[in-house]
């Protein structure tokens, strides 16, 4: 790509750094920008900065956070012996969105992945074994994504607490609601049917 | 979307502001910007702002440049009275990659369409009609996407310049080359045997 501007290649540039984000898309973004008022990038530049100069995590359980500890963290009502270990943000987010836990959360900020070069030394668990050490646990939730990575991550951490008095469970993997059971991968509905659960217990959780 | 920071959700949502990026996405592309070192961020926020507030236009064909008058205007090389009218910056960065045109640009800006709001006063019209008038110019290419909007931006400009001595044209209409007949649509096949060229001609333009 020929750019007829050094200052528009070089916003380009940037913005093609992003993940997902192409050269092409990343001009049009930033002619995007450049048809409306300065104040608009000026706002989004603003932002970016602020979130990345500010931003603080829990000291706790490692969530973003705009304060020392998280609001799920600092609150009394919420089951603190209870910890869902996840990813990211994203799944506390989504957790928090079904209404169904009433636990706390523990980030690990990934997961472990040798091709990705990350480790477990880079991951938020010498903390969570340290609570679970520490007796204040009395679960574990492992709420990883279903892969490969996830399933590493979650026994790695196993190996490590096994020794402790805490139970470890994970989320259910099965097919999902409203799902049509012809189309379902062979190994989610082998497990569905491996751990199928009383009907009873169906209907309670709706 | 419940977010656990205010400094996050404020970036997200000024990302979000974007076309074709929708929340989800931003929450991905910020959090990606969490991950990496804080340098990235700076460098992109300050690469778009330095670019928004210093980029300029071409006096002349008001292609996005560095300075007054851009590199294409300012060559003698370049043939000025053949001027190729186009919507945007990235028209002229396709144009120019094929090596086929050695005259110069003029960017509209946009094309007139009643439906986002934009009309002929918004688009860099009255002053393509001035270089008609000044006699300066022998012919005009309209070079425009193929769709309504285009055509209408063509029909209101040559309405305007109609009375003068300047040979218009437009960009040849037809299937593209490593199409296959079956595929293509009704009208463009139609346009393109209404428009056919004499078989020597189009062996020369490789």
């Amino acid at each position: 790509m020929e750019f007829s501007s050094k200052l528009l290649e070089k916003a380009v540039n940037e913005m093609a750094q992003l993940p997902g984000i192409g050269k092409r898309t990343a001009l049009r973004l930033v002619l995007h920008l450049l048809k409306q008022p300065a104040e608009h990038t000026h706002f989004l530049a603003g932002a970016l900065t602020q979130m990345r100069d500010e931003i603080k995590f829990c000291q706790s359980c490692h969530n973003i956070a705009d304060v020392a500890v998280c609001e799920i963290c600092s609150n009394p009502a919420r089951n603190h012996q209870i910890i869902c270990v996840v990813e990211d943000v994203r799944d506390v987010m989504a957790i928090e969105n079904t209404n169904q836990f009433k636990g706390i959360y523990h980030v690990l900020g990934g997961k472990i992945s040798p091709i990705d070069g990350v480790g477990p030394s880079q991951l938020n668990i010498t903390s969570l074994v340290q609570k679970v050490q520490a007796g204040a646990v009395e679960e574990l939730i492992f709420a990883l994504s279903s892969t490969m990575e996830g399933d590493t991550t979650n026994f790695y951490i196993y190996k490590q607490i096994k020794d402790f008095s805490v139970k470890t469970s994970t989320i259910a993997r099965g097919i999902a609601v409203g799902d049509e059971l012809e189309y379902a991968d062979e190994v989610t509905l082998g497990r569905s049917i491996l751990h199928r659960i009383p009907f009873e217990n169906s209907l309670k959780n709706n």
